[in-house]
């Protein structure tokens, strides 16, 4: 692991996700741009010390050096936005599977390049875009792939939070000083941190790729130097349109993603606060709640579940759902046997560079009195 | 009564709401511009035959006639949209207080006239835009009135519907034909008609005024003439911005208008679907419930209740808030008595020029390539 | 009328459900005991004074001295329970239809003879069992006839309150008053109070006859006369089980009267909190939401619907629905034809003895060291 | 780990529980009561195959020769009822620690003796009642023991499924099969596999001890051999009453345990399809929804909280709670600190002879025609 020492955030959650379907073993780490507290934080986690890294470049070149059946498989990279390209090009580039942390890049010509390596080199690629792993977000995305609900006409996606209405890195907190720090997280704020999980729901959940946006971007908070509100009208290839909003000044929000999509024949709705349950409604018949467990549910959701209907599985569950894909996928290119669908159906490389064209286009729409522009990568 | 014949659908919905608290009567009406059907229409409604007239010229000239201690005193408008300014022109002219269905006009400059003439004649008038009449958005008014949310930031509301997801007005089917037909319900359909509602809601609810729009509107039915969707980018005078959806084709909706706000301090969040409860979150405590019937509520939510706290009260209660607050009003005037505060909350001739000027911008805004566009009158 | 006057809640009600169709007209009244009240209340009511009596004898005998086009055909009594038995008796008797409020009698005594008398008499009676009008309790009702379900195996129901959670009675409070004064109550609180409501929302749903009761019934608030507390085991004709809680002393607990029912096939809930929707449960499809107005539910529940499916119809409707059907059957009646099975589906005098037996039976259940008691009449 | 092999449910959410915040490691195992199937078992969870052993009386032999810094500290149990006791007995008495499945025994004889054995050996022991590691049912216990709500007066629990509601021990379904056969479940089916954790839910919640039952104990399902269904009426010490309702023939209904409470000043309710959320009732001020990862919760929610609030905890992380808690406990003691009280806050085995108590005492009081039977040890 590269990142993720103590105070960090989503450092702890990669590992809680690695372990809980003992797929993963931590086996060395460098955990911090500071060498004490890196090894501190390695100590804290039981490593043997000989495996606990002053850099990521040290952490690399050493574990290159290691027998093939000692040195660690998968580099699971959870640094600040900064520092996401240099480590994954050189970990894929020395013979290493990667996880990493979206936002994929600090800048879109980075995520090229990022994509152009993983092609090259053929190694394995993760992006951890969490919400396309909860099984009912995945049944979402089958039920409209099997067409059930025709062709898809609306697509509303919405990611509010409330933890950035005060001037909170004005106050000393570790993780909104990095996350609204043009020098860390990149040109975008709110959009680069949740809007593009937004972005990514939507296309995952229904195939479609967007074409043109139409942003609002706010700051909203004085003082602040990135984005922390948005919203952004959409319009899909082949038709469809839609409406993202992404903003961080809701007071008292907590983290309630939620989408809905129509098409011709029904429409969905699937939200984070009840992450089991994924509505249906028909213009004819009674709507219907899809749930996690449930029998008549797709292959992708079955996979994704540990326990029958009614014990929920959540947040750390569905970060699981792409490790352990990520894993299987891993292992049958070891042992040279062909990955199952529904262990492909994480997000990569793909996904990345979407999300990091997503951010400079809805910037740059942002800013320009222009309504519709286009979507370019 | 002038219009709601038999096969209307919102004439009856005015009958029931005048009906629930037992201020009006209904004495005599001009159901229908069929002068056959509008009297089958009245002899159904228990009419004295003499009082039901074959127009609505009729009805205003002869009531007129009549002893003032016999005619009717509040003439109810539930025509479609063509048939609006006309006759609520000369009721107000000849004397008559009017109740009028939205939207106001066919178009702002009728709106902009009838507001003279209201003004001119000193006659009351209401506009029945129904969703203002719950108690708990009433609630929600009064909570931002009182500045516990700290100054409004975003406003997110949203109207979305699915019965028109196929192409009814091929069908025959009389509510969908006169709702998408140009000539008798203006410029816009879905911004129109339920557009205008989500956009009161919000100014209602705020306080705050639209000062510029950024509009998506489409025609997504094959054959439609008007919009039946539309999304739209919000600015409010004083730095506030939203986000407006109205949409009839989301497969399977039934009718859950929402409306959700965030102020630096806290947000809240009120859907029909649920009425009775106002969801107000804060930053450090618990969300809290607002229920109607709650004895902790405002003057203005437990004076539109009817039962203790547990008894939901719907639709139909919150436009019959509407008709017992009108007659309040009208009979605080015939007693020269003043009217409450909370008998004055209902809507009038300024909120209806406020929505004919929204929709004839919303339709602009919708065609135009310019981003924002201001919201003029 | 008889009863209803000014301070009393059930009255207000009962005319609001009366008005909301347009199918009664207030044409006289009994309204209170002391004269002086009785009468400033009819006065309020916009009656005639002629017709405002001074108590439920002389309305009787007065009314019925009018001429048959003149005289009311309906009489509503809305009394506290120990003035429901007299009255009904005779204004059947001489002539006219009752709409009496829940419980039935002050004793089963009484129950069984206002039975005779409304069998002898051949005029019609309702019972206003209120919860048995909402639309989705009927469609629940109907679902189990269907026999989609199966064979019933459990019934859960429960009405849950907490406004008696303190000594109110103490407090000069006129509803805590009467209905925890044995001499006007009964011999039973909380169980005639909304028991009664729980039992025959029950038998309703279900079609089924509790055959056996083992009750636990308890005076929690200390100074209270009758029970404010209790929990029943329930067993049916045919096999079924069951639990039936009622409470008033639930602190902060609206009216939540909520109804689970399983069969061999699947399960339905229904609350009053959310009563558009019907939930049905089955063990290998998705649950499955039943809403008032949808276009695929029973004629029964479409019959007792107003407006289209997503504005929430309440308890004043669900009231409403039994008046409506009342004075649809009694105006076939009158025109000698046949009634509907849909209006004919209103509480009479049969769920009024059942009624009453269950208060009866619940209280000496309460008493016994016997655990299963059956279920006399 | 003892139990838990190929085709067994608890054993997998056992090592997923134990393995999710990385305080224990799987070293050895003896999976099945089947050698072959039990080696099996160990090499697909990667073990050391000299330590997958053929029986748990081999396990505890060989863990306890090894020297300490290899041997296994902990021992998990997993597997049916009827295998409870020995193994417990045995790792207790040869120096483990050990975490049980529940119900903790066969009979309540043998939960007295393991209560001994607990007490003799000094060694800890942790009885895995999931449901009291959600972090909002600690906060509800947390609350009442404030006094916030006053004193208690009604605890309604429930624990509805339905997956027996079908005869499945005569299609071969193993889960099924063991527990509804006499000779491992022991005396009670529902009654012990979920009427305990109802029963421990509540005393747990509400730090009260039930005094006196009377059962309405049932076998529903034609051929079954034990109970599949109850509901039981209780006594509190101190003068609470209350319901439990455990059954496993409601159709279609997942695992949805809930408990409320009412004190003299307000309610709680708690859900498990909405585990992150515990709704407060207040007479005279609007309801509270507490949320797991809130700020304002009490220092026992949050110890037991792994990320901010908005992302779901769900089933696996209350089961982690347990063994987190009791690995923190187990890690005092070895370091010789003091086991702070929200590490403490895990099952025990004195929960464990009250569950046992209670599935002795309920199925006598469901065979008994007295109405309260004394809760006897």
């Amino acid at each position: 692991m590269i990142g993720g020492g103590q105070g960090a955030f989503i450092g702890a959650v990669h590992r809680i996700a690695a372990r809980i379907d003992g797929e993963y073993e931590l086996v060395c780490g460098a955990f911090s741009s500071d060498p004490l507290k890196g090894k501190a934080s390695g100590v804290a986690l039981g490593l043997d010390e000989s495996r606990i890294y002053g850099s990521y470049k040290e952490l690399i070149e050493k574990e290159k050096q290691l027998p093939e059946d000692q040195r660690v498989q998968v580099i699971s990279i959870v640094t600040p936005n900064h520092v996401h390209f240099e480590p994954s090009k050189m970990a894929l580039e020395n013979g290493f599977h990667v996880v990493l942390d979206k936002p994929m890049t600090f800048s879109l010509d980075e995520a090229k390049q990022l994509k152009t390596v993983v092609e090259s080199t053929g190694k394995l690629f993760c992006l951890t875009h969490t919400y396309t792993g909860y099984p009912m977000v995945k049944e979402a995305k089958q039920l409209i792939k099997s067409g059930k609900l025709g062709k898809i006409r609306k697509v509303y996606v919405s990611y509010p939070q409330g933890w950035l209405s005060e001037f909170l890195e004005g106050a000393d907190n570790k993780q909104a000083s990095w996350r609204t720090d043009p020098g860390k997280s990149g040109i975008a704020g709110a959009m680069g941190d949740i809007g593009t999980h937004a972005f990514n729901l939507a296309e995952y959940v229904t195939g479609l790729s967007v074409s043109h946006m139409c942003a609002d971007i706010n700051v909203v908070v004085p003082g602040r130097k990135l984005d922390d509100d948005g919203a952004v009208l959409l319009k899909f290839d082949g038709g469809a349109s839609g409406v993202l909003i992404a903003t961080q000044i809701a007071a008292g929000e907590e983290n309630n993603v939620r989408i809905s999509v129509s098409g011709e024949k029904g429409s969905l709705e699937w939200q984070q606060v009840d992450c089991n349950s994924l509505i249906v409604r028909w213009p004819d018949k009674p709507a219907e709640i899809y749930r996690t467990g449930g029998g008549y549910t797709s292959s992708y959701a079955q996979h994704n579940t540990r326990t029958p209907a009614g014990h929920p599985e959540g947040y750390l569950e569905a970060f699981a759902n792409l490790y352990r894909n990520f894993a299987l996928t891993v292992k049958a290119g070891l042992e040279g046997t062909e990955a199952q669908p529904e262990w492909l159906d994480y997000p990569g490389v793909e996904e990345g560079v979407r999300g990091m064209a997503f951010t400079e286009n809805v910037i740059a729409s942002g800013k320009s009195d222009q309504k519709w522009t286009p979507f370019t990568i």
